[in-house]
């Protein structure tokens, strides 16, 4: 009856998506953990080469992992990476936060001299130890975090650092990666990232199923 | 006061971003309205060699933002692309409608024998004349809408079509530039795509402001 030919079954096109992902990505560069959460960060850009471009800790996705496992909220830096998160995937139906859109965020951009990204993250300080942040939009909100945590406030179980553009997201990353904090971290180092990747790595340590 | 140096004017950051873009990408190669849409693509992923990958009709920039000027919904595949609209940059406060978590739609699929994405164009086919349609997610949701206008579904006045992945992806965005049903189309060829860069191109094309 379809004109055009094409697999139509959720499953097998996910099956076979992964398996493409397995056999061209250099995931044996990588340890095991990390490598599973690399093949959903793949599945959402379609783009293997991005192995070559991750930065992790070693504790990184068992600290978050455990986090969700304990029910830490995931703090966003954008609705659309909050928008990404696959709900029924999260172990404890753990709270995904964005507070970009928050009244009070304008003024206190103003009156920070910074962004609003950036400023949106005052909101996130009081709950911030423990928790898992997932950055994949603006460089200004990470390299805030970075100020903050320096500065005394609380530290999250894990920081996903992945920003995407021109001007400040691969210096930011790198920051996140050459932190003396303690922090666990996983990065997608250089220009690439985003709020899709940033969603897919949250989705594969909140579950391993695939 | 800051451990690390980086800008922190968000009118900046986008000024710089967009001067980037414009001395390193090909955008001599693409019509003077592409071109402006393309920006903000590359803005998404920070990628400048997306260029080599677009492909478009003629008339696709100037239908969709006549479209919404005079008030069309955007349908979108996925709820990260309905994040990713920029309300404040919509002419005429347009409906952003994503379709996918519609309780009927699981039932649909199973009947249709498709996936759950393809399914959820059931339910925007009475008011699919005129408007835009966004697909940044799903390749079997744009396979759809090519069989149902095919079948005699009415028309969008415009179809951007972005699906990202490894199995389908390409093939959908093919079938759509290879259409012979007058649809103005705007696509990334092959596995890139998503919902960043969807909903960017929906961004640029609802208003020329940078």
């Amino acid at each position: 009856m379809s004109q055009y030919e094409y697999e139509t079954d959720g499953a097998e096109i996910y099956r076979r998506s992964f398996a493409t992902i397995r056999a061209e990505a250099a995931l044996g560069d990588l340890p095991p953990d990390v490598a599973q959460v690399a093949v959903r960060m793949i599945h959402a850009c379609g783009m293997t080469d991005l192995v070559a471009d991750l930065g992790w800790s070693e504790g990184v996705v068992k600290a978050a992992r455990t986090a969700l496992q304990q029910g830490a909220p995931i703090f966003c830096d954008a609705a659309m990476v909050a928008a990404g998160v696959t709900r029924r995937r999260l172990p404890k139906d753990n709270e995904v936060v964005c507070t970009l859109s928050d009244p009070s965020v304008p003024q206190r951009a103003a009156d920070l001299g910074t962004t609003r990204s950036a400023a949106a993250l005052d909101l996130w300080v009081d709950r911030l130890e423990g928790s898992v942040v997932a950055v994949g939009n603006a460089p200004t909100a990470l390299f805030r975090l970075l100020e903050l945590i320096r500065d005394g406030a609380p530290k999250p179980a894990a920081v996903l650092g992945i920003p995407v553009g021109f001007i400040g997201a691969a210096e930011s990353k790198e920051a996140l990666a050459a932190n003396d904090l303690g922090l666990e971290y996983l990065v997608v180092r250089g220009r690439r990232g985003g709020s899709a990747i940033t969603a897919a790595a949250i989705n594969a340590i909140a579950s391993e199923e695939e």
